[in-house]
Order: structure tokens, then C-alpha cells, then sequence
């Protein structure tokens, strides 16, 4: 709750460190100037990284009359980060480097029937002994494992409480995983994953506060707040799916009714469209990703009932974020995931004006509305950002992490 | 947004004041224990509130053996803050001592056409001079003065941008106030004020993440995020009010349809009132205290025409409580302000169970949903706790205080 010095000087190293994957190479004096600590204070920052061998030194600034600057670029070859995303069909993993990077991705499929935890973690290890092969890169060289796992998760004991695609309850996770993959594992869930995605390498980075909207089968909302990641009393913020836009409305299957994913989710899309036109061919039952790009393809065509779906989305769509921006006064609203990606442009700009009519003019007027810049899985890559943190913090924290089984600590990066 | 070194002591010294405040008196060995706080740590911050001249010596706890431990306590008449409500038909303010105590008391009405800012200032410093002759203290020992200004302000520039109870815009308020009251002075709004109420006297003390949901002619919540209280990035976090419950629902004064403030305002109250029994002898048109009173007492009676409207009322507030519960995932919800004040635990056990059925079970089953246990004005109380807040921040500070306009600083804490 309260935070102390080590996580102000946690929360700068990762100030700095994003600095120098956003702007290599770069100097001491140019870092100060980018995060506003004192150049004092930058110099032991590059120094530990350094040390950690996250950033290397590649040599001097041409500077008109003073002494030379020393310039720093991310260590890219220096340790691999990989990050999994357990999806409710696939697992897909991909190996980074420190400049995240994508070296190696592997996708396992997930069939229904196959969806037992021991089969998932098979599906896992398998395919991180994929990526790291193919990298071609040794096992040491591997900083950590971000896990994003969809659903409620306790990030301190490593268990899944609830999985809403596989039905799960209370599965140890982490010690499960920790059985056939030996290097430091980090859990937790998708918003938080995309929230970290935005951060460090997306719409969010310099951002005190900050919604990451994720538009999915499910959806839901990655909190930044006050610079880091809101996660909650019990690690389960961001359900913004599961509030209310029309009370006694469709039901969810929370069990309430009327919540935005109900309306918002891709199985609520497509419940829109069979509601507008039943016997539409745009409509592939049972195929999510399928229908939403069917959707998309139409907007595009100008196709009318689509047009109908994505203005009754975004209008339910505008309401919920609008519901954000008036309560948190966020700077940036990022819209992510793989249904803002199939829609695009034309999502973003009918969001835009629906938000416009619900918001206050305060907080609107405060808030940019954008879709996700990052250009890879975000998911993986914020999955991949939790093992990045847990390398940067300093020895003896946990939050979530946990070492291999045979207690030997992480090797440092290659240097 | 990225918290300093300073910002970490400015805390810590709250956090220590807190404590003192609430288990006068105490040993340092106490309060490192119930702060986390290195004994070192707690120490160095005991001798800045005994400088401050906050908390004074009160002598030695006997201990079985070791060295008598020394006692500390708050300075009660060490200075006095004065808190000021400004509210839709009058301006109240207190003045309390260092333990919070209110002294004295000015309400002054504000009549509708009387409410141009400089009538409504004059009234506050007619208010200000009177609790602080009633008081029978020095100017000097006033460390400040914290106004709470329902609407949308910038503290940092004084300005009101917006008051929708008195349509004021842009209206420079702190300068006006400046020409008249020579104390400094600290302006935000009443959801902040209620806020820092619970978390410093309250039931968010020693919470990290809490929301206080205002029930008023207006409502909102201020939300304590991280173990501080979150503006957002132009201070206007917390307008829970308008966010959407029922799409397309009943008109609201924001300009927008369904929103939470429209079914669970006092206003909105009435018109379920309305809705349900036209002639209802409970209804007191044009007085919103005087229904919400009958409502109230209708309810104990069990009048079943006021059951109906506590329970249509719990309804909405649970399913919008539940959305910020799904949210934030919060450790507790406190119900403050008049209305809830009036309908006391029948309203409270109403919202529980509505909460119940709508939240999530992870968050719901980390929440307590208490009503406010401050027993003065809540607002006057955390207004005048910006003005203690103002007075621990190491100088060279502003976040939004304002000076006397001689430019001399206030005086210290008498001693």
C-alpha cells in the first residue's frame, strides 16, 4: 500500500530503462532531461542497468566544445524475455529480446476437450522449448516467463481462481508450471498485460493516467493510475466489462445483466447482428474471429447492416468509456485487442463521437481516444514486460514471481 | 506522476501524523509497528512533527525492564485549520484544533440571487472571521484554510471552471477568496474533501485502495487509489454520478440519459417519490431535506410507499456501487454525505444486498460496504485536512495552496 524508497527506485529504474528501448542510444544527460530525475540520480540508474547488463555503452556524442557524453542503447542481445498468452483456443509464445524484439513465436492450439490444466501447461512448456530452440539461444540467456492467463488471478501464490473459458477454479498455476519450466515465471491476466504493453512501448508511455480498453471475446479495462499499474485489494481491477449500461439489459454470463460485454464483447456483436439480420452472411455461427472480420470487411464496403453493428457497438462502446473518463480522468484511452484491431479506423472514429456525446466536457476535453500503436501481440509482449520488470527489480521482492524449483536464483544476463 | 523522494516523506510524515492522531499517545516503537516504518525512519519524522510543533512530548510509557519509552501525542492547541462547505444554499465553516476537534462553527445562507462570487466570498470571510473570534485564538496560530467547492476546480490555478449549483464559470475563486482571508488557502472539491475525510479519520484509514461514494443532491465518489486520493489529470476523477447505469434512461442536468446521479440524487430520489405516488403526503416539493427526512422516518415506520422507494433507490446505487467495485476492486466503500446519512442502515443493508447481486464474487468478497462512521460534516473536516495536509508539506510545495497575498509565509504552529 504505502510505497517505499526501494519502489520509487524500482519505479525509476523502469523510467529510465523505457527511456533508453524508446529513444537508443541516448545519454545521461538527454535521460535526465526525458524523466526529470537529476542527472545524479540517472547516472547510478545507467550505472545498475549497466551492471544488470539491460543497456550497454556505445560510445560518445559529438558535443560543440564540452566534454565528450557517453551514450547508452538497450543491450538487445543481453537476455531474452518470453511471454505467453493462454487464449481461450491457443497458446501462443513468443521469445524478445531486451529491445522486445520478437525472435521466436510459437502457437499451440488448444481444442475443446483439451482444456484440462495439465494439457494447457504441456501446451506451454512445449512451446516456450520451441522459441527458445528456434532463438537458438541458451536457456541462461532467458530473464523470465510472463504468463497472461484470462480470468482472476493471484499473482502472490501463483493460482488461477477462476478461468471463465476453461471453467477453472482454484488451479495452482505457477507451481503447475514451475514443474517443466525452469526459469522465473510471472502470472497474471490479460488487462494487465495490454496495460503494461501500452506503457512501456505503446500509447501510455509518460502517461500518469491511462485506460487500456480491450476489445475481445471478452473485454475489459488495463488501469494505469498514478504511473503504475492499478491492480486492486485483491488483484482483480479493471472488470469494466461486468458493469452496468443497461440496467434488467441482455443477460452476461456473470450472471448480472446488462453489462458492457454484453453488448461489446464479440459474442455480443455478433448477437447484434443476429438480432438486425438474422439470416445475414456475415454471420459464421460459432466463429468469432470469422464473423468480426466479415463485420469489418462490410464496414469497409459500406455494407449497411454492418454499418448498423459497428454503430450500435460504438454507441455502447462510447457510454462505457465515456463511464471511464468521467470517473478517472485518464489522459489516454487506448482501444486493444484483436476486435479494435479488425475494425480499425472506422471504430475508432465512431467511438470518438459516441464518447463526446456521453462524457463531461472536463475530463473529455482531457482524454485522447486512440487505437493500440503496438504492432505486435500485445498480450505476449506485456506478458513478456511482467518477466522484464520482475528482472529489473531489485533482489528479495516477489510480487508474483517465482524462481525455478530448484531455488537457484535466475542467472544474470549475458554478458 | 512520477512520485519523488519528497512525495515519499510527504506521505510517510501523513502516515505517522495519522497514526498519532488516531492512538494518542504513543511511542515511536508503536507507531513504527503500525506503519511499516523503519524505528530510523520514524523517529526522524517524530522530530519533524515535534518542530512542526503537531505533536508534543507527553512523557515516558513504563516498560518491563528497557529504557522507558518516550510518549508523544497530538499538539491539540498547537495551531487550528479551518474548513469551509461550500454548498447549493449555504456556506459552513469550521475551525478545529490539531486533534480535529471542532471549536467553532459559522453557518451563513446563501439565497438563491445572492449566489454571484463575490457575494458568496463575502460570506465566507464573514464565516472565517466569526469561528475564528468564536475560537478566541491568534490569526497567527491558523495554519490554513481548506474550501471545498462542489463543481469542477483546478487547484493548482484556483480557478472554477464550472459550479453547476450557482452556474459559475472559469471563476477565480482562490483570488477572491486571497483579498479577504489572509490564512492560506487550499481549494478542491467536495468529493476530494469527503475522501480525505475517511482516509484520515474515517474508514479508509490504513486502506490503499478505497472509494467513498458521496450521497447527496449531487453524487460521486472519491477514490482513495494506492494509499492516496487520485484527481485524475485535470482533478476531475470521481464523477461516478455520470456514468451511464440505464442507456437512454432518465434525462440528467449533465445533458446526458441514465446516469447514476439521475435515480440516486436526492432529486432523483424524489422523482421515484413522484413516479410511484403523485400525491404521496411524503413528498415536500422544492425540499429535498424535508423529503428525504419523511422518506426516512416513512421507512422506519414502514410506510410501504417509502420502502419502495429505499428499495427502487439500493437498487441502483448497489448496480452502480458494483461497477466500481468490479472496477477498482477496493478494500471498502463508505456511504457518506446527508442522504446517506439520513436513511442510515436501512439504506446500508439495502445497498449491500444490491451490491451483492450485481458485483463480481472476487471483489465483492474483498469489499466492506460501511456507512461513514465521521460523526461531524465531512466535508468541513477534509477541507480543513487539506489545510493540515498543506501545512506537513515540506515548503517550496504548492499543489494548489495559496499563500497570503503580503507574500510572507504563514506563521509556524504556536509554541
Amino acid at each position: 500500500m504505502r510505497r517505499t524508497s526501494r519502489d520509487i527506485r524500482t519505479a525509476n529504474r523502469y523510467e529510465v530503462l523505457r527511456q533508453v528501448v524508446a529513444a537508443s542510444p541516448t545519454s545521461r544527460q538527454e535521460l535526465a532531461a526525458a524523466t526529470g530525475l537529476s542527472l545524479a540520480t540517472v547516472a547510478t540508474l545507467v550505472g545498475e542497468l549497466l551492471e544488470l547488463g539491460m543497456i550497454t555503452e556505445v560510445g560518445f556524442e559529438d558535443s560543440a566544445g564540452g566534454r565528450p557524453r557517453g551514450l547508452v542503447a538497450v543491450n538487445a542481445p543481453g537476455g531474452a524475455l518470453i511471454g505467453v498468452d493462454l487464449a481461450e483456443t491457443y497458446v501462443r509464445v513468443e521469445l524478445f529480446d531486451l529491445a522486445l524484439n520478437v525472435l521466436a513465436r510459437a502457437d499451440e492450439g488448444v481444442r475443446p476437450g483439451e482444456n484440462r490444466p495439465e494439457q494447457v501447461v504441456g501446451r506451454v512448456a512445449t512451446a516456450v522449448g520451441s522459441v527458445v530452440a528456434q532463438a537458438g539461444i541458451e536457456g541462461a540467456r532467458v530473464l523470465g516467463v510472463g504468463v497472461s492467463m484470462p480470468g482472476q488471478v493471484d499473482r502472490d501464490t501463483g493460482v488461477c481462481a477462476y478461468a471463465p473459458n476453461w471453467d477453472w477454479h482454484d488451479v495452482p498455476l505457477l507451481d503447475l508450471l514451475t514443474e517443466h519450466i525452469a526459469y522465473p515465471l510471472h502470472l497474471d491476466n490479460p488487462l494487465r498485460a495490454c496495460a503494461v504493453a501500452e506503457l512501456w512501448f505503446g500509447a501510455a508511455r509518460g502517461c500518469g493516467d491511462a485506460v487500456v480498453v480491450n476489445l475481445g471475446t471478452g473485454v475489459g479495462a488495463g488501469l494505469v493510475l498514478g504511473g503504475g499499474v492499478h491492480r486492486g485489494v485483491s488483484n482483480s481491477a479493471g472488470e469494466w466489462g461486468h458493469t452496468t449500461l443497461v440496467l434488467d439489459g441482455r443477460p452476461c454470463h456473470c450472471g448480472n445483466h446488462g453489462c458492457v460485454e454484453a453488448y461489446t464483447g464479440a459474442p455480443g456483436i455478433m448477437l447484434t447482428l443476429r438480432e438486425l439480420s438474422p439470416a445475414s452472411p456475415l454471420l459464421h455461427p460459432g466463429d468469432q474471429t470469422a464473423t468480426i472480420d466479415a463485420l469489418a470487411r462490410g464496414v469497409s464496403a459500406g455494407d449497411p447492416v454492418a454499418v448498423r453493428v459497428l454503430e450500435d457497438t460504438a454507441r455502447c462502446l462510447g457510454a462505457g468509456i465515456a463511464d471511464l473518463v468521467n470517473l478517472l480522468n485518464p489522459e489516454v484511452v487506448v482501444l486493444s485487442s484483436w476486435v479494435a484491431a479488425a475494425f480499425g479506423e472506422p471504430l475508432l472514429d465512431a467511438v470518438r463521437e459516441a464518447v463526446a456525446r456521453h462524457a463531461l466536457r472536463r475530463p473529455l476535453a482531457a482524454t485522447r481516444i486512440v487505437l493500440s500503436p503496438v504492432p505486435t501481440d500485445p498480450v505476449c509482449l506485456g506478458a513478456a514486460t511482467f518477466a522484464l520488470e520482475g528482472a529489473l527489480r531489485p533482489a528479495g521482492r516477489r510480487d508474483g514471481a517465482r524462481g525455478p524449483r530448484t531455488g537457484s536464483r535466475a542467472p544474470a544476463p549475458g554478458r
